[in-house]
């Protein structure tokens, strides 16, 4: 493992760009395979208003790409995408089973 | 992504248990490689008394072994391999470098 091995605390703390460098939001949870250990999607905390109202965004982890220049991660979505896209509220977290997790897929064309 | 997807929360609140089925602790943390998102090692709460005075303990997570049966992990390992383990205090954790994660790695024949 090349790279720096950090705390799930810490990852939850990184933000999230697009591709034209706007702050989109920030990561709020990770989900993960329980029994392999790998990271599957991110809940992206993205809209509201300092922190009220926010809902949290599924986002597959294979779409973020870690940029050391910005310390956080970059995605290929931009605001107008990310508002049509699948949420829940933050006190309603889904079962990410496999019916949820092929919606999401669906949704970003995975 | 066949098995259960959960939050990295839930996973750091799993029992830990050496083979012979004693409760050896419960995950305290998750160390993650940030670029790849696959866990590394994870933080193993071990020993103390309520929780007071519980060092953590680097676990490689390739020795981790999800176990329906007990809805936890289990690790090739006892009480007395532990207590000659690495370690550090809850409030010293170490930065997770090659170095570092090197030592760990040797000291579990890995």
């Amino acid at each position: 493992m090349a790279s720096d091995v950090i705390s799930t605390d810490r990852v939850e703390e990184a933000n999230v760009y697009s591709a034209a460098g706007d702050k989109l939001g920030s990561i709020d949870d990770l989900m993960i395979d329980k029994v392999s250990g790998q990271v599957c999607y991110t809940a992206l905390e993205f809209g509201g208003f300092l922190g009220i109202g926010t809902d949290r965004y599924p986002i597959p982890w294979s779409m973020l790409k870690y940029d050391v220049a910005v310390d956080g991660y970059v995605v290929p979505l931009d605001k107008t995408q990310l508002e049509g896209a699948p949420r829940y509220s933050s006190d309603a977290v889904p079962d990410y089973d496999d019916i949820y997790r092929s919606s999401v897929d669906k949704y970003y064309g995975l």
